[in-house]
């Protein structure tokens, strides 16, 4: 069968958000990224900009030292007084659920291979490259400024590793949770995408 | 490019070898496995016998303890005094830099990709199963004895990643030291053949 939903998990500036959209392209299928945060914020009521800065700058641990700490007001707690993480990730996991049911999609990033992991029609793959390239395509294509952009990638993927292993309780980029593993710097993203795009059409 | 060398590690009864097989045939590769301790036992004088039963039942810190404990009689240090299970590890580093060196082919096991990791023409790749899977295949394909066989594959994993650590100083099946990983049960051996020779003509 030909996989219903693939998940892309990625590092920072691997490419695996294009590498999802031109397999996603390839395939015939919708594809979802950011558009979901707003979706969150949509069902939540959260600000938009509120769940990014969250996302991008904050770790589950610090929000739920805030917490701890009172510092939340009640409408940060959305959910059951669940700290604003615990909630996001929450309403994440049902929006995902929803979109995989909605039809064939590819999805980036949001631990959609755990929220998902009851599936049987799932691909999950990881995408990484070496620091360099990373960096080199942060500044290029993501408009890093090049100063201190290595430790802004690595700090990125401090929190995604972070993320993973609070909400999916395992480690991040280690080879067995996903179906396929690939650097995307030995292949180029067009022949990455090929390859995820024959490995969903091979799923078993 | 083509890649030159293809590295296949795997988990034990992921089929990793098969996969090894078609792959080195789909290109028309060298494919060398076991063959390599017969060569490495001729040119060392070492009996076949003997390293084939060091390297599936010992680990290196076994030896290393022997050799600490002054258990090895001179015919066992075959090179500048070492443990047994070092002089061989050279031995095959030697012989598996010359295969590299003679032709394009397919290597599996026996750490050729941190060996070879000085090469840009080696595309090092990782498969591996869920453990029932391979449990099944181990019984089936390799006639392994249904009694004890999960305790067996789980073993002979341990003995794989302890050696891995321990020459390569790195952590076995972590997706970031490959170019690509896959899960064999994903997707079937002759697709993931097909799959990495597809990858091994994209290389980059």
């Amino acid at each position: 069968m030909t996989a219903h939903v693939i998940t892309i998990s990625r590092e920072y500036g691997s490419g695996g958000r294009t590498i999802g959209e031109l397999v996603a392209k390839e395939l015939g299928y919708g594809f979802y990224d950011k558009v979901l945060i707003d979706l969150a914020a949509k069902k939540s009521g959260f600000a938009i900009d509120y769940i990014k800065n969250t996302e991008e700058q904050v770790t589950p641990n610090f929000l739920f030292n805030l917490a701890a700490n009172g510092y939340y007001a009640n409408t940060v707690f959305v959910n059951d007084g669940l700290p604003a993480s615990d909630s996001l990730f929450i309403m994440q996991s049902k929006i995902i659920r929803e979109l995989a049911d909605k039809g064939p999609c590819v999805i980036v990033g949001r631990c959609a291979d755990y929220i998902l992991r009851e599936r049987t029609d799932c691909l999950n793959v990881f995408v990484h490259a070496p620091l360099a390239d990373r960096v080199a395509r942060a500044v290029k294509d993501y408009g890093l400024p090049e100063s201190g952009a290595e430790k802004t990638v690595e700090r990125n993927d401090k929190i995604r590793a972070k993320h993973y292993q609070y909400y999916a309780g395992a480690k991040w980029g280690e080879a067995r949770h996903y179906h396929l593993t690939v650097n995307s710097s030995a292949f180029g993203v067009e022949a990455v995408a090929r390859s995820i795009a024959g490995a969903a059409r091979s799923f078993m």
